[in-house]
Parts: C-alpha cells; structure tokens; sequence
C-alpha cells in the first residue's frame, strides 16, 4: 500500500521508516532537504514538492500529515485538499486543537475527502517500534487504512475513537493526564532530596518500577534519567511546555470540569520559567506593609 | 528459615502463604480466631499468643508485623519488644509513620534488637505472588535477612533505602505520587466524560496502556474497573484516604517543600467527602450580597 508521508521531523521521520518496515511504499516530502536527503538515503522515496506527491500516488491516495500544530498544518491542508481528490484521505498524525481538526473534517468532506484526526503517543521511539494513536474521523473508510495503524502500532495500541476530533481529543486529554502523572512524580523526589535521608534517586525509581502501585512508563523514563546524572545536576529545573497541557485546562474551562491538578501542573511550569516572580514581590511588600516584615533586597 | 508472623489482615494473610511457598518455615498470630483457623487450614503454623510465636522461633528471630498502622503497630511492638532478646529482628511491614519508625528503632536498639521499617507496595495480589519493599535499618544485620525480601518480592522489587525510617518514608513519598497519578488520571477521565465524544471509557484506558507515555498499572486498573462497569454506575464518586497521601502532605509542610499536585489531590479527596460544602454556601451567599446573584435555596 502507498502512504504518502509530509514532514520529516523527529516524529515522521521515524514514522516513514516504520512504515518501510512494514513493507509500505512510502513517499515523502518535508521542505527542509537534509531530511529529505536523509530518508532518500535510507531508501525512501520522496517528493520534491506537495504536488509531486500526490502526483505519485494512486488513487484512492492516503497522506500522512506529520507536521507541527498550527500554521504548519493550517497550509499544508489547505494545500492538500486543493490537491487531492474524492475518495482520497489525509491523515493528521500531529497534535492539532481538536476543534482544529473538527473544522478540517468539515472543510474536506466538501471535497469528498476523508479526513482522520490521529492522535500519536510513545515518543520517537514508539514511532519507530510501535506507537499508541486514537483515531476519528469516518468508521467505514477507517476500516479500509486500518492495517496502516495495526502495523505501525504496538499490540492494542490504536483505537478507532469515534467521530472526526475524537483523535486529537484523547492526545490532548492524555497530554493533560501525563501533565499531572509527571508533576506528581517530580514532588516526590523533591520530598526525598529535601528528607533527611540519603536516597538514590535511581534506585528508588527503580524498586518503585518493579511491583509497586505507581510503577509506569513515566517512572522508567526517571529511572533513565537519574541514571545518566545521578542528581540531575546537569540540568535546570525549568518546565517548558508545548501546548496541549493548555489546551487541555483551557478545554476543562470550556466543558466546566473540574481538573485542578492538571491545571496546577501547568502552572508549575509557567512558574518554572521565572527565576523571580512579581507575585513574590507583591506578597513580600504587603507583608512588610501590614506586618512590618523584612523584605530580600534585589 | 523462621519467620514468625504477625497480622494477619489482607496483607499478612497473602505474604505468609508467598513466604510458605518460598520455603520460610512460618508461625503465624493474629487476635482474629478465623483468621487463624483459615490460615491453619493452608498448612501454615500458628501460635496462640505473642509470647507462643516468640517461643516457637530459634534465635535470633525475625518477626514481620503487619498490623494497621497507630495504636495497634504501637501495642504489638512494644510487646514485641518485651519478649524478644538482643539479637532478634523486628520486620514492620505496615504503613508506620516513618517518625513513629524511628522512634521504634531507638526503642528497640537499647534492647540490641534490630528494627527495620519495610514500606510494601503493590497491593494484595503483590503480597501474594511478588510485593515490592523498601527497608530501612541497620545494613549489615539487613544483609542477614536480604533473601527473606529477595523472595517475595518481583524481580528487582526490594531496596535497602538507608538508616531506620527511611523505608516507610518512601513508601509515604510513594503513596503521595500515586494520590497525584491517580487523580490526573480521573480528571482525565472527567474530561472525556463532559465531552462532545462518546468514548468507550475500557478501550480508551488499554490503547493507553499500549505504547503511550501514560501507560501504568494504575492505568491497567483502570481498564480493569472500567470492565467491570462500563460507567462506573454502581459507584460514588467519595475518594477516601487511609492516612499516608495526609502523612506526604505534612512532611512537605515540615520540609517546606512545595508539593502543590500530591496536595490538592489530597484536597479533592477531602472534598469529595462532603454531598454540599459550607465554602459553597458562603461563595453563594457573598455573589448574593455583593451583585444580587441568585442563591440556590434548599
């Protein structure tokens, strides 16, 4: 079967090649030539432009979109259902809003065209071996590219999720939960760095990985981690964040649902980003004000 | 090897028959009569008092507690305590506080008994065919009684954590992670539910736990309860809490550590407690004073 693969970042890269492995015939086009350079050299077809693309493919033709949310995604859609034909199908495989993905399906059912909104989890490695996706958008042509999921997926590890947005919507809500799971994570630890106590960060995530009640994949990623830098000494405590943990507390405001811990985990990243805070600042002067107590003087 | 053990609830019933299975010669007590018999009936020796299960055992002996927590952990050691001799080994398997575990520790020392706090994680079906434990205490008598943990636990599944208390602390820290997982895990849950998306709540948790960065146990018991009952209809939604999510909330108080997640789940718990809330009649009655909004009369 034909897949026609755009963007050739961490996550499609990977992707083509686990697709080649499963014996797809793969053509792929990312703006950025290295990459196309790269795969070309992997024995990856490629495509110099959109147009080519869909030129090599035949009909009914399925492209994989796996570029970043927003503008990326914005114009390579438009493109492509300016492109393609009835009957063909676009699969989104990036984390757009799942509003965004709603908005698309409508936009290529006009054309005829099948839209599916495939949320994607397990890292770059897992879009190599085997990935996790949660697919909406039309059930009776998804049961026609279903192969594609069961192949580039661990066992159980894709779901047809309902109708177009379902897909980005799951992402989004797992994005949220992994929010919280980490936050979670990362207080404990900071409870046994300020203990009395001399743990070992690494062997603790690790007997916690085996039999315990909070072993997880996220644990085993703290047990990689401390392993490397035993004290994370290397690294600063600053928590950036992508996107979808807003979307996810922005779309718990929306629906009035209370997720305060999903929500407080993001804000302990946007906190992580200030070395000092103008909150400090107003708190510590107030206290001085009513109080008379000493402020830190910049 | 003897074990002599103590309690025989969920926990201390399991573990005796992993222990029996390992080849430990066991002599169980409990206060509970059909306790007693039951285990009995499983071929595993029982001793009629504390004095009897001391005297069944050749020294030096190693005791396991597995009482609750407080006041029934405290009555049992001091017993404990009284009876055995320089030498022997006292295992508490509970949920001590870690303070009240060291506190025991300099107890039992001045008596040359040897105190060691064992934090037990991964439920009854862990006590039974493979727990996880941590355990702190005197290292070198530890690396005496090292195969006792080595055989019931999983594979990689025990860690002397370091001087007395320092396994029931992580066993405290770990419960507090897992309040945070839990509830990052349910608010997620919570957003599927008031979405515009009709999921399939079982599906939705095991393609989760197939290749996504949330997969876990708590994960896979939640595709489990979600098995059981499609919508979780035949429970409410009262989270109660046995004391260490609390126990995690103050030492971060007592070490000043910011553990916002671990606390607020903590909060919710506590929140879902309650059918209506006071905080909710005096947010009312304020929007009421202030601007006129209506209240909800009862």
């Amino acid at each position: 079967m034909q897949i026609g693969m755009i963007g050739l970042g961490k996550m499609g890269f990977q992707l083509s090649l686990n697709l080649v492995d499963k014996n797809y015939d793969v053509v792929a086009f990312d703006v950025n030539k290295d990459s196309m350079k790269k795969i070309s050299s992997l024995d990856v077809k490629t495509a110099d432009s959109l147009e080519e693309l869909v030129n090599q493919l035949e009909k009914p033709r399925t492209v994989w979109m796996m570029v970043p949310a927003g503008d990326a995604t914005e114009a390579v859609f438009d493109k492509l259902v300016d492109l393609l034909e009835e009957g063909d199908r676009i699969i989104d495989g990036g984390n757009a809003h799942y509003k965004d993905s709603i908005r698309r399906n409508e936009k290529s059912e006009i054309k005829g065209i099948y839209f599916f909104d495939c949320g994607t989890s397990g890292g770059v490695e897992g879009a190599r071996n085997g990935a996790c996706t949660m697919v909406g958008g039309n059930e009776e042509i998804f049961r026609q590219i279903e192969p594609i999921f069961q192949d580039i997926t661990v066992e159980n590890g894709y779901l047809y999720s309902g109708k177009a947005g379902s897909g980005h919507f799951l992402k989004m809500v797992h994005n949220g939960i992994e929010y919280g799971m980490m936050q979670a994570i990362a207080e404990g630890f900071d409870l046994l760095d300020k203990s009395p106590f001399d743990f070992d960060y690494e062997k603790v995530a690790r007997v916690w990985n085996n039999g315990s009640v909070v072993r997880s994949w996220l644990m085993e990623l703290t047990e990689n981690a401390f392993s490397k830098d035993k004290n994370l000494e290397g690294i600063k405590g600053v928590m950036h964040s992508s996107g979808e943990g807003k979307w996810t507390v922005e779309t718990a405001l929306d629906l009035q649902a209370a997720a305060p811990v999903i929500t407080l985990a993001l804000m302990m990243r946007y906190r992580s980003l200030e070395d000092d805070t103008f909150t400090g600042k107003v708190v510590a002067a107030l206290r001085n004000e009513f109080g008379g107590h000493a402020v830190e003087k910049k």
